[in-house]
C-alpha cells in the first residue's frame, strides 16, 4: 500500500556522481544515472528486449546502453539503437521516471508522470542554506515497513528507552505532547523546561546546567519528517505551552529523513542534519557522523525487530497510548490519501 | 499439527540465570526471565502496543520493560505502566505461559493454562538425584519436525549405520526389539546378549571381553524421550527376553531428550544424560559432552537430510520395516491426543 | 515447464570416479555413482522408507546403502536387504533412471524409460577423438532457467559487449546472421570476413592480420549446444555466404554445452572445448581452462540478472531483434516438443 504520486528520495546527488546507481522503489527496480549535461535520469532498471537490468550496462552520453545486446535507451525511456540493425522494433521503451535535485538529494516519482509537479517538494531549504552546516548520514536499508519509520520519529518518548546512552533522557518520555493536523500530515510538539541537558549536548555544546528543549515533528505523506530539535539555557521564559522562543544561545537542527519503500517490508532511509551552530566545527560533524548514526542504528533494531514480530502475528491487535497520537494522525492522512488516489482518478494533492 | 495441552522444555535453568531468553514454541514467540526472587517466568515476546519483542527490553524487579517506549508487563502478562500517562489502557496485556523449574529445565505450557498440571510432566527424578551424575547437553536447533526425534530415538538400529564411530556396533542392527504401547506412547526394549562392547564403551569404561546390552527407550507424548543404557559383563545370566537384572559392574545412564517445536519445520532439542557410574570422572564428563554432541550431531544431519528431502517430495510415500514398531506405536499415540485435543472441549490428558 | 523425455548431462565422468554425487535434476533429487563393474547408476535420492538422502549412503558392490537403517538398493531401485528381517517389505522399491556414459560425461533420462534411447544423445564425436584436445570446463551452477542459456549460445552477438575484453569485437555484433530450423533446433552462422583476430586468438595463436572469422551454432532441444568456432588468415576466399571453407591454418573448436535443469529457476551448465590445433600446448589447455572459464563466468552473470528481473516483473514483455531469430527457432522447437509430450500419451522423438 503505497502513495504512488507522491516524490521520494531516491539517492544522494553524490551516489550518482560515482556512477549508475540500482534501487527498487515501490517494488519497481529503478537504475539512476547523471546524463551528459549532469542532470539526472531514472528509469526502469530493466531492458525491454530480455529482461537484462540496465544498471549492469553503462552510460553513453544522456544514454544508457544495456551491457547484454546494447540496445540504448534516452532519457525518456525510448529504445533509440539497436546494434545489428537500422530500425527499432516497436515497443522499444522502457519506463522513465520524473527525477529532481534538490536539497542534495535525487526526487524520484513514481506515480502518474503528468502529475509531477516540483513543488510537491518538500521545502527543506536549510539544506542548501549557507546559514546552516549540513551532515549527510549514510543510506539505511532497513527491513520494515516505511510507516515505522514515520512512527518512530513522531514519537520521541522513545529516545528515553533506545538511546538513554546518548540523546535519551528520563526526562523525555515523561512530558505531555501535543499533537496537531497540519497538510497531508501531523505535528507533534514537546517543550521540556529547566531539564539537565541530554548526554551528548552535555559533552559536546556549551550546556553546563539545565536546558529549555524544544522537539517539533513535521511528518508529512508519505514519509517526510522534519525533526526540529532545539535547546538554550533554561531560565529565559520557555512554558511548556509556547513555542521555540528567542532564547540565546540557542543550539538548533533539523533532522530531516526520508524513508522510501523498496518492498512492503524494507526501506531505504535518507537522512541528514542541518545546524545552525558551531558550523565549522569537525567535532561536531563527527557527532552527526558518528554518534548519530549509532542513534539511528539502534531504531533500525527496533524496527526491524517489530516488522518480525508483526509478521508471525497472526491476528494483530495493538493498543494506543498517549504518544501514539502524533503517529496515529499521520497514518491517518497518509491513508487517506492512499484511498484517495487508489480510488479516484488520480488527482493532483496540491 | 501440535500437541498444545503439554509440558515442554523451554531452556536450561542456567539460561535464564544469564539474563532473558527469547525462543519460539509452537509457532509462538515466547520471552523467558526470572522474576526477582528467582521464579521462571514466560510471557508473549510481542507488546500489545507497538509489537516490539519484549526480549530487547529489559527485567524490573519482577516485570519486564519494552524497550522501546517503556511499557511495563507484570508476570501475568498484565500491562502495569505505560510511560507518561498514569492508566493503561483496555487491552493492555500479553499472554503468560505457564512454567515450571524442575528437573534443571524451565518448563512451559502453551496450551490452556487452567489444564497445566506439573503433575504431568515426566518423572526423571535421575537429574536431581546426588546419586547420579548429570551431564546437560547444548541446545541443538534442528531444522525438522520434532516427530523425526521420536522416531531417531525410538529406533537404536541406525546406530549401527549413523554412529559407526562411536556407540554403533553391527550387533545392534541386527537384534529385534520388542515394542509396547504404554501410556501416552511406547516403549522399545533391546537386549544384546554377549557382544563385543561399543568403541566408546571399550576405550573409557572397564569392559575388556563381552558384554550384556540393553536399550529401553520409553517415549511419551509430545516428545520425552527416556533412552535407558546399559551394560555388563557378558555371563551374568542376561538373555533377550529378560529385563535387566542385577548385574555386577554395571554402567547405566538415562539419555534423556525433548524435541520442543519451533515450527513445524525446526525444533529445539535439549538432552542431558545422567548416569550412575565414575561419578566423579572428568573423564567420563567428558565422554559425554563432547563424544555424545558429536553422536546427536550426526543425527543432526540425518533428520535435516530426511526433513528437505520430505519437503520436496510431491507424493510422499514411505514404507516400514520391522525396527519401525516402536516409533509408529508412538506417533500413533500423539496422533490419538492431537486429534482428541482439536476436536473436543480442552481436556486434562490425566 | 521441461522435457522429461530427453537427455540430460548429470555429470562428469570424474566426478562419480570420486564417489556419489548428489544432484537435483527438472525437480527430482538424484543420486549417481560407479557400480561395482564401474557402469553408471542413478536413482532417487530418498530412501522409501524414511526419506533419507541415499547420497548420505554408501556404496556396496553394486548396490547403494541408505546411512540411516541400512536398506540396500540395487541398480534398477530395488530394495534387495533390510537389515534385522528377512523379507523385504512390499514397496521396497526407489525410482532408478537410465543412464548412458559418453563423451565422458554421463547422460541421464528423467523422463519414460522405455523411450531411453541411447541415439538420441547428440553426435558429439570430438569430445572422444584423439584428433581433437578436450577441456572440459568446471560444472557451472547458476540461478536460471535453461532457456537463457540456450537463448545466450544462439546469439554471439553478445560477446560484443559482454566479453569485450576476452572473446568480443566490435565487428560481430553488426554482422547479420542467418537462422536455419534443423531437427528439433535451430541454427545460427554468422561469418565475418576480414576482420581483426578478437583478442585472445590475437595473443596466444598465429593471427598476425586480419582474420575470416565463422560462428556456427547448432541447438537442439532440450539444450544441447554446439558452438563451432573457426578462424583463418583473411583473404582465402571465403564470404559472407559460403560455410567454412578448406582455408588453411584454420584455428577451429567446438565449445559444447547443457543445460540441465536443477530447478525452473536454476540450472547445471556443463560445458567443454575441443578444438583441432596445438593439441599438446599447455598454454592453448590454460586458455580455455581460465580464459574462456571467466567467458562463462560473466554470461552467468549476465543470465541470473535476467532471470532476477524476470521474477520480479508483474506483466513481462519481451521485443525481439535481429539477432533472436536463432533462439526463439530453437523457443519454438521446444516448445512444440514438450507440448506434444505433454499431451500425447508419451513417445519417441525420432
Amino acid at each position: 500500500m503505497y502513495l504512488r504520486n507522491a516524490w521520494y528520495v531516491a539517492a544522494w546527488d553524490h551516489e550518482l556522481d560515482a556512477g549508475l546507481v540500482a534501487r527498487t522503489f515501490l517494488d519497481e527496480p529503478v537504475v539512476l544515472y547523471r546524463a551528459g549535461d549532469g542532470k539526472p535520469v531514472a528509469l526502469e532498471d530493466r531492458c525491454c528486449h530480455r529482461s537484462m537490468p540496465l544498471s549492469l550496462g553503462k552510460r553513453v552520453g544522456d544514454n544508457l546502453q544495456c551491457g547484454y545486446h546494447g540496445l540504448v535507451f534516452d532519457p525518456s525511456g525510448r529504445c533509440v539503437e539497436v546494434p545489428g540493425q537500422t530500425a527499432v522494433p516497436p515497443g522499444g521503451r522502457i519506463r522513465s521516471f520524473p527525477v529532481v535535485e534538490r536539497w542534495k538529494w535525487i526526487w524520484i516519482w513514481m506515480g502518474d508522470p503528468a502529475l509531477a509537479d516540483p513543488d510537491l517538494i518538500p521545502n527543506w531549504w536549510w539544506m542548501s542554506s549557507p546559514d546552516w552546516q549540513v551532515v549527510k548520514g549514510p543510506v539505511l536499508h532497513i527491513k520494515c515497513n516505511y510507516q515505522l519509520i514515520n512512527d518512530n520519529l513522531l514519537d520521541l518518548s522513545h529516545t528515553t528507552f533506545v538511546h538513554a546512552d546518548t540523546i535519551g533522557n528520563e526526562a523525555v518520555a515523561e512530558q505531555p505532547v501535543k499533537t496537531e493536523r497540519i497538510k497531508d500530515g501531523a505535528r507533534m510538539t514537546r517543550q521540556i523546561i529547566d531539564c539537565p541537558p541530554p548526554p551528548l549536548y552535555a559533552k559536546h555544546l556549551w550546556f553546563k546546567g539545565n536546558v529549555d528543549r524544544w522537539q517539533i515533528v513535521d511528518a508529512t505523506a508519505p514519509s517526510y519528517c522534519d525533526v526540529w530539535i532545539g535547546c538554550a539555557h533554561a531560565g529565559q521564559g520557555a512554558t511548556p505551552e509556547n513555542a521555540p522562543n528567542n532564547a540565546k544561545d540557542t543550539a538548533e537542527f533539523h533532522a530531516l529523513s526520508i524513508g522510501t519503500p523498496e518492498t512492503a517490508r524494507s526501506t531505504y532511509q535518507f537522512y541528514a542534519h542541518a545546524r545552525q551552530f558551531m558550523l565549522t566545527s569537525a567535532e561536531i560533524d563527527m557527532v552527526y557522523k558518528r554518534d548519530f548514526l549509532r542513534v539511528f542504528q539502534e531504531d533500525v533494531v527496533i524496527m526491524e525487530a517489530q516488522q518480525d514480530r508483526m509478521d508471525r502475528a497472526t491476528d494483530l491487535k495493538w493498543i494506543d497510548i498517549n504518544v501514539d497520537a502524533p503517529g496515529l494522525a499521520m497514518r491517518k492522512a497518509l491513508l487517506d490519501l492512499i484511498t484517495a488516489e487508489e480510488a479516484g482518478p488520480e488527482r493532483r494533492r496540491a
